[in-house]
């Protein structure tokens, strides 16, 4: 069965290859239409998930996550219409030129292909990636939670609607139900017709693709991200910045997980911060240095405990070390940091330009918040996910995330000397 | 070991992510003088490899690719010299700007951090990645085919050398001797410390490392190459074209190994090209409908067997197969090509751009040979890899494949709101 889903979406691939702007754009329209046509529909399948994820004693938090409504259901279309305004890159001619031998050499964009994507209880990605896949002219296996076993299927057939309307293969985006673990791990095989995993989930999600997959996995999402509070930061500045990364959306990847201060201020430092973010109900947790200046503040503070350095918190709880100067610092984000978004707060250009170099993550800020680490927020209009490692694309991924080149070699009846 | 070899060549990574491109220049220029200054040792070692290689029975043409002369070593000195004079990419901007929030965003391109290289008897490739990693401020960790053990020990010494006069880590390029097989899977797991793998070698090496790598792996190198003579190519000239992509350097990855004719010029043109092909040795494998145009030529025809059409020849041997049009050709390619490249050879403007569109490849040829795509031929200034998978680089990898960027945001005491 996998075979053939993987067999069909290759097929559809060259269709959607061939593609202009216009044409996709049109299925994006008719997506988002059908969406709202259908919404009747799409919320009484999307109940019976409701239901079963509550028999089965799902937590309300990830019961959230899986909720549609006529609001979200709007503005998941709205997404979808905002998503065909975008610049298309299919097509773009990235460079060339004539070269000595005679060839005129020149290097086009072209979509990916296929796209497997891997992801959890979230009914919206299902839409969005689904958007942006067609918009770049890309099939998409997708293969969703068991959760939103319900939704995906009625989500699923919207799109494929939408698809044939335009006369266009349905088998453009196929969506995976069969919930079984072991299929992923088939799916993570069929590099003969998939050209890139995105998996959107936790870090055991991430590992299992990295270690299965024959086919290139984009990892990332995961963010242990620091922000460094240097001698010379402006300390009214400093707080602002650690409460909006810390506090104004604590479950994302972006959010602030490590506060490392430079010994020179912490005895001023430290009990300010302990005083703001009491009033946030962040749990502070202090390492041996820093606990002694935060025991007597109002904010709850704990002793670090093993591991904390390296695992996300996704809440209100925040670590807190002491280093010595610059470079202790650098070390520790180097030692437990996840490569996506670190930040440090100073007044001294000297310091700032050391740290930029030095720290090597996907994104690194001076004197703002990390919470920045977003493909809306950085201008790329969308969001497919943030990749914290090297190779294809690193931090948020926009639509040039899921393109690849060509070369095309024009000649004038050329052979090689 | 292993782990102590991947957290040094992190280390010395950070080191050499620092250097300005004159002092990483300097290093290559020492290289290539020690290279030089040490021929006589290099060729002793290197004679030990012979000598090995001779009488555990491997054949010529390995032999050859094995062996080192002074006038060898002048040229890999040479090249070493040349990729000093390239243009440097780590530190550019890529692009950036000031945005609505008041963030100023900024894409610099950065090291990658560590190749791991795993290759096979070629000592050249020793010194040419190490050149490259080194221009672009990467540490290597490479591991050579087992014949070229002592020389590849050398070689290692040499690089090291010249790392240590200019005080920089000798950790920076390391090579492994140890030829253990079990220590490549090994090696394939250290994705802590290894940002991306470079297989340089057969299909087997590549197979291998998309089964067990946990790091990304760039795949390529695997050219079976097309070229579809289309009813209005100019016969002359696609005979010349044709005899050039085949017979040029037949050992390469670039070589055309399957010919696509346009059944309307098959009675014309298949015994001119038995004619022009019998002059250079070519064995044709021609397939039922070809056969009977070819039978009677001067060159030497054998019936195509099951799984010719799929894997590479490197060798004066060359499919034939006739197509009863271009879609029959293009899914052809689709079925049996590796995206490597492939041409078409038409004087129909519509026919060429049909190609071009529809031709999912690597590097996709109108009217010329081949035999072009290389990073030289390119105007690459060298070549990592050629990768045949659509992530990160396609087809010839030059300097900026062993790159990635960072994000840098600049904020003026910045929140998110």
């Amino acid at each position: 069965m996998l075979e053939e889903i993987g067999r069909t979406a290759r097929q559809a691939s060259y269709v959607l290859a061939q593609l202009s702007s216009t044409e996709k754009n049109q299925v994006l329209l008719t997506i988002a239409d059908l969406l709202e046509k259908n919404a009747h529909e799409i919320l009484n399948e999307n109940q019976k998930d409701l239901d079963n994820a509550r028999q089965s004693g799902i937590n309300d938090a990830i019961l959230d996550r899986l909720r549609l409504t006529i609001d979200r259901l709007a503005v998941i279309a709205h997404d979808v219409r905002q998503v065909s305004k975008l610049v298309d890159p299919i097509g773009q001619i990235i460079d060339g030129g004539l070269l000595n031998s005679g060839l005129r050499l020149e290097r086009r964009r072209t979509p990916l292909g296929v796209i497997g994507v891997i992801y959890e209880a979230r009914p919206n990605v299902t839409i969005d990636i689904a958007a942006l896949c067609l918009k770049t002219g890309n099939a998409a296996i997708m293969r969703g939670g068991k959760e939103t076993t319900f939704t995906n299927q009625m989500l699923g057939h919207v799109i494929q609607l939408a698809l044939k309307e335009h006369k266009l293969p349905a088998e453009a985006i196929q969506i995976i139900n069969n919930t079984d673990r072991a299929l992923v791990t088939k799916m993570l095989k069929l590099d003969r017709y998939i050209d890139m995993i995105i998996p959107r989930g936790g870090e055991a999600l991430h590992k299992l693709c990295k270690q299965e997959s024959t086919i290139p996995v984009i990892t990332g999402g995961i963010g242990v991200c620091h922000t460094f509070v240097d001698q010379s930061a402006n300390i009214d500045k400093a707080l602002a910045i650690i409460e909006n990364a810390k506090t104004q959306r604590p479950s994302t990847c972006n959010t602030l997980e490590t506060l490392l201060v430079h010994r020179a201020i912490a005895d001023t430092f430290l009990p300010q911060l302990s005083a703001r973010i009491a009033q946030k109900g962040v749990t502070l947790h202090a390492d041996k240095a820093s606990f002694c200046f935060l025991e007597k503040g109002p904010a709850n503070v704990v002793p670090i405990q093993q591991g904390d350095f390296d695992d996300e918190w996704l809440s209100l709880d925040l670590n807190v070390a002491i280093v010595g100067n610059i470079d202790e610092a650098i070390a520790h984000i180097r030692l437990h940091g996840s490569q996506h978004s670190d930040a440090i707060l100073t007044q001294e250009m000297k310091n700032a330009d050391y740290f930029i170099n030095h720290v090597d993550s996907a994104v690194v800020y001076i004197n703002a918040s990390t919470r920045f680490t977003d493909g809306a927020q950085f201008g790329l209009g969308s969001e497919v996910a943030v990749s914290t490692q090297k190779l294809h694309a690193r931090g948020p991924m926009g639509l040039e995330a899921l393109t690849t080149y060509k070369w095309i070699g024009y000649g004038n009846d050329l052979i090689r000397r």
